[in-house]
């Protein structure tokens, strides 16, 4: 750690005083940038994101292009079901199409959960690549999928808005559902130890969908894999959760073995900060349609938001991934803001 | 109103002592009753609700099929924006689709404001009829979506996972959103008036999409605008506001001239009280999904939600619309529970 230039990232989560947050986009890498939108014209999504250089070569466009404060490695949170054997189709602008779901006990039987870094070796490799690349400009984070959002996709075989196929599987099979969830929570496990090994300095695990469950099945079914996979990675690395949608979860999150939590934009920075009793760094919570609003109101706020939450115990990102149509200087105008920050507190 | 046989409903609205929550579903009428479904295949959509006699005849299905304690109008809440003139397409199972959306001023100028109950008659109709076959057997519920809600659909044209050109017509054009919003306004509380006066015991504004919004653009964009309908129909029906995804709403709203305020299953019972301060009845939040679970889980988790709500200043109801794929005897047991709830914590 001590080799990095700028480790802001590290220091935010460690509750270290700084003089202004540090500051990166969730999906910063692909989407909305035209050098990615080159690549992606050329090479199919699993090209690129089994090609270590291009995997490598996405990952750094933002840092260079942008100059956020992060990087975080181009993958998809879908390659753990791939790599457990399940068919995953990805067609550009439509989501994610897993044909052969998962029903019953015979079909979590047949989930692969060994040679994990042997399956997904593509990705330690173009995490390796990126560290090597990036010469300690700043932190490299790997990431995973929540088990309870992997369960949802690996279950539902598509994108929903209730996922109700997924939540009857587990309210009709609780015994199943914990199996499919441990399973996948040993799999991530190892597939984010190796992350960290190949050189990635934080990680982050995306519970994408967990704000469809009220707060009850929240802790049955999304919680306590968390909260494993938390304690199991925080002596290796710093660990950020990100359940989205479940503000309701703050009270108890803060207090686990995480050493920050994301949000969404339904909270203020006062909730969010009196939720999670102000124990823990909080990360978020800008509205990512925001990012379409004129360059002075971005501008405006986000300086709100960062009055909101303060420069200490806080990252100041996105409430969830940056949208393909964001322009990009508006997404600079959302870091250029952060970084003058204390300038501004200052003068 | 003192004509009803069954006034749960008026009751808990008004705070009154019971001895169990009255019980509806929202989408009740419509989407899983095999009656529905055959009438869905004989008459497109806009028929079954533009003909007062299917309306009716849909309206009264769960009342008498289910049991439910209220009737709520068979209608869509994009009538609005067809009655303003308008084109709405609705593909069975698709969603809708607003071919010519809202763009620029000239387009909101061009917006029908005027004869709201002629153009609506339809719906006026239906309800003056399915008032006088319900025979005082239970209320009957009016209902609109709220200004946001409507504006969502207007500008973007059909559903989203993030309704982005809606917020980035809101973030960069705000004057003209309010020109919007302000006529949508005006258009619905004549419309809600026309409601109440052709038999409509109480109405519900459905604002579905106001979770999309950060707290401070809710009360910018959907706040001012749900309280303006509130004020202005108080003193005609009760209202009942719904600002799904918005619990960080629930402290201004429980001092409004609203009700009730409906609340989907992202909060506790007792976070819900607690944010509400007691103040006003609550409606919800039973997880649709949910009543894809087996009966006696469906049963233990309605008394379960009760016991959390009390039996005083609460209606039972889910947290969204009742999912198509529920079964009849699901969405039976649903409400069977709560109406034996009283019996249970007697005995």
């Amino acid at each position: 750690m001590s080799d990095l230039k700028n480790d802001l990232l590290l220091r935010a989560l460690k509750g270290e005083k700084l003089e202004r947050p540090p500051v990166w986009m969730m999906r910063q890498a692909g989407r909305y940038l035209p050098d990615y939108i080159k690549l992606r014209d050329k090479y199919d999504f699993f090209t690129r994101v089994q090609t270590p250089e291009l995997a490598c070569e996405i990952t750094l466009q933002p840092v260079d292009q942008i100059g956020v404060d992060a990087a975080i490695i181009f993958s998809d949170i879908l390659v753990i079901p791939q790599a457990m054997g399940m068919t995953v189709l990805m067609e550009e602008g439509k989501g994610p199409l897993l044909p052969n779901v998962v029903k019953t006990e015979t079909d979590i039987d047949a989930l692969i959960c060994d040679n994990v870094e042997e399956n997904l070796s593509y990705v330690t490799k173009a995490l390796a690549l990126t560290k090597k690349e990036l010469n300690g400009r700043v932190p490299l984070i790997g990431f995973a999928g929540a088990p309870w959002t992997l369960l949802c996709y690996m279950v539902e075989g598509k994108g929903s808005k209730t996922f109700d196929k997924a939540k009857q599987f587990c309210f009709t099979q609780p015994h199943l559902a914990h199996k499919l969830l441990q399973k996948i929570t040993d799999v991530s496990i190892l597939y984010l130890k190796a992350q960290v090994k190949a050189g990635a300095d934080l990680v982050q695990v995306f519970d994408s969908w967990s704000g469809m469950l009220s707060p009850m099945d929240f802790k049955i079914f999304a919680q306590p894999y968390l909260v494993q996979i938390a304690d199991a990675l925080s002596e290796h690395a710093p660990v950020i959760l990100f359940p989205k949608g479940s503000w309701y979860a703050l009270p108890e999150l803060s207090k686990s073995s995480a050493a920050g939590l994301g949000i969404d934009w339904s909270l203020t920075p006062l909730m969010a900060r009196k939720l999670s009793d102000n124990r823990i760094t909080l990360q978020g919570n800008f509205d990512p349609a925001k990012l379409l609003a004129p360059i002075p109101e971005i501008k405006k706020a986000v300086k709100e938001m960062i009055d909101g939450f303060g420069t200490e115990k806080y990252i100041a990102n996105l409430g969830h991934g940056i949208l393909p149509n964001v322009p990009v200087d508006h997404a600079r105008a959302f870091v250029d803001t952060v970084k003058e920050y204390s300038a501004v507190a200052v003068g």
